[in-house]
């Protein structure tokens, strides 16, 4: 069967030359006589994919010398209870912007090991539809650090603008959309991302730290959930989930030679204009549920009238060899997830079928 | 280059075929029109693969109802600190044997979460060269549980009879040695190894525990950390590292056609058994420092008389295309790590240098 148009929310599509890349070298690379899985991650050859996957997160975002940039295992969810253990320090409060499920989970695990407070909500005037404003943020001065989702996969919105902390550490899940364009990473205290979107295949997370805050991390919990010891071994203290990052390698380099993020960026604008433009034109039948500035280039949420439209939608689309566009089982309807790797065609051919459809 | 002679401790050699069917199947698996990487873990092509990759664990070490199997993120040494986080209550203490860095590592990270005995130890008298007998252990009958590493792939031994701990529950990391033979699971608490030796790529962590010791774990910790969360979601409360379960599902399937694993123990008893003898009968040159009833049948280690000679050692292997066969860095030496999938000739070839060397 040729390859379908992939819509999935994560994981999700993966640039092609990536994959064929792997496929080619799969049970030798770079003439070792092995798997890249095979090799040690103490020996040259992973070493040295260890190091340019590192250095492609460095320089295809900006990213100074004043961070370090880690590749660890168990995803962003493990960071929802990591990022306080290292940095909520007892005594202390942090402060959580709720967009929606993703944040609410990091919330929760939070509030387990510390003190939480909600900074701001939308879920009650507006079922998460929407990005609160900075007017409406009621910041702590003295949290230990300001958590926010920057784009939220299930509801569909993504802050446009980062929030002002101040002084307070900025800390940001961008597991959807990381390297979707170009920011200005020195605003963060820490971003963590799982690859699964858009740097890779799932089991594994990047996070991007601030020494600082590194050496500032407790010491009173487990060595393996120390900021500071993954930083002092290059994220080699324990054995690196060595194929993840082997793709994440293959994956960045795609995305650089193909003009790095202010390409990326252009394109992923193209491509959710294209959506939001056919979806709002055909107000007859598809609606978007989402504030428009509040509105994601990562996954456009719609829905249309009616339950049965939405069978006979989805029907067609898979005809056109679509797949992944039914929305969460917690809301329903529909979601395009069209992170870095959805090429523009397979997005196009979405947005003539939203344009045609019973019209 | 063809495919080399791989003595890595791990990640190490994975068995051809599994590999093969990977390649094969990159960039479409089942005729799906995408990657296993691509598709959603909550879909149909791979929760069919996760499941089945659940019930070859199950299968092949004949696990009864009694004990959930998990597929975690992390690896071992994650588990070093998550075992006590579930299972050391307050107030109670853990035991730990002592048997190389791996068990000194996992007792490290618990006594920074409670209250943790050294219940027996070959570090003094014998620098980890031998497993301490049964007559050794001091082990404490209130124990939480008793924490052991079953086999050590720096040292080279390995326990070839588990210890009775009475009801306090045994708890092991078989990273290094899981499914080499068949095992009498019920002995156990917990089970933990990381893949990336004999089960699949680095990524992953298969735990099987209990399920009397879930449902009594801790519940004051986050939840991402509770091994009841990842039993109520069947390991997909976060997303899984898809492809590391994929791999493991293809190494198992190669295993079950293989014979299973008392084929296993009888292919891994042979090529243990030839590199022994060879060392054994060339004292003129070589020596094994392991006592002879510890000696891995995983790791085989040995040494050579001088620097020089292990250089010229090396030197000729890699002529043969033998690759990793290099000690640990902490301890130097040789070392042939030989699990399941490395080939009967492979090591054979290995025996045969030693035979001749020098000679």
């Amino acid at each position: 069967m040729a390859r379908v148009i992939n819509f999935n929310a994560g994981p999700a599509a993966l640039p092609l030359g990536a994959l064929e890349r792997a496929q080619k070298e799969l049970l030798d690379i770079e003439g070792s006589g092995m798997s890249v899985m095979e090799h040690s991650h103490r020996g040259k050859v992973y070493e040295a994919v260890h190091n340019e996957a590192i250095a492609l997160v460095k320089e295809l975002m900006n990213v100074s010398d004043d961070y370090d940039i880690l590749l660890l295992q168990g995803g962003a969810s493990q960071q929802f209870a990591v990022v306080p253990m290292n940095l909520l320090a007892q005594g202390k409060s942090s402060d959580y912007v709720m967009t929606g499920a993703w944040s609410q989970k990091a919330y929760k695990e939070a509030k387990v090991l510390g003190t939480a407070r909600v900074a701001g909500t939308t879920e009650k005037d507006k079922k998460f539809s929407r990005i609160p404003k900075q007017s409406e943020l009621e910041l702590d001065p003295n949290a230990a650090y300001v958590h926010i989702t920057s784009n939220n996969t299930i509801f569909g919105t993504q802050f446009q603008e980062f929030p002002d902390t101040g002084t307070v550490p900025l800390i940001a899940d961008m597991s959807s959309d990381i390297a979707w364009r170009p920011i200005d990473v020195s605003k963060f205290g820490l971003i963590y991302a799982g690859a699964q979107k858009n740097l890779g295949p799932s089991g594994l997370v990047v996070v991007i730290v601030r020494k600082d805050l590194v050496e500032a991390g407790r010491k009173d919990i487990p060595v393996i959930f120390q900021y500071r010891t993954h930083v002092e071994n290059n994220s080699l203290y324990n054995t690196p989930p060595t194929f993840s990052v082997y793709m994440l390698r293959n994956v960045l380099s795609e995305v650089k030679a193909n003009g790095g993020l202010s390409a990326m960026e252009k394109l992923n604008r193209e491509k959710a204009g294209l959506l939001y433009e056919a979806i709002d034109a055909r107000s007859d039948v598809f609606a978007c549920p989402v504030d428009k500035d509040s509105r994601s280039f990562m996954n456009v949420v719609f829905t249309l009238k009616t339950p049965e439209l939405e069978t006979e939608f989805l029907a067609e689309a898979k005809k056109l060899k679509m797949e992944g566009l039914k929305g969460h089982r917690s809301v329903g309807g529909m979601r395009a997830s069209i992170y870095n790797a959805v090429p523009r065609e397979g997005v196009a051919t979405l947005a003539d079928l939203i344009k045609k459809f019973k019209a």
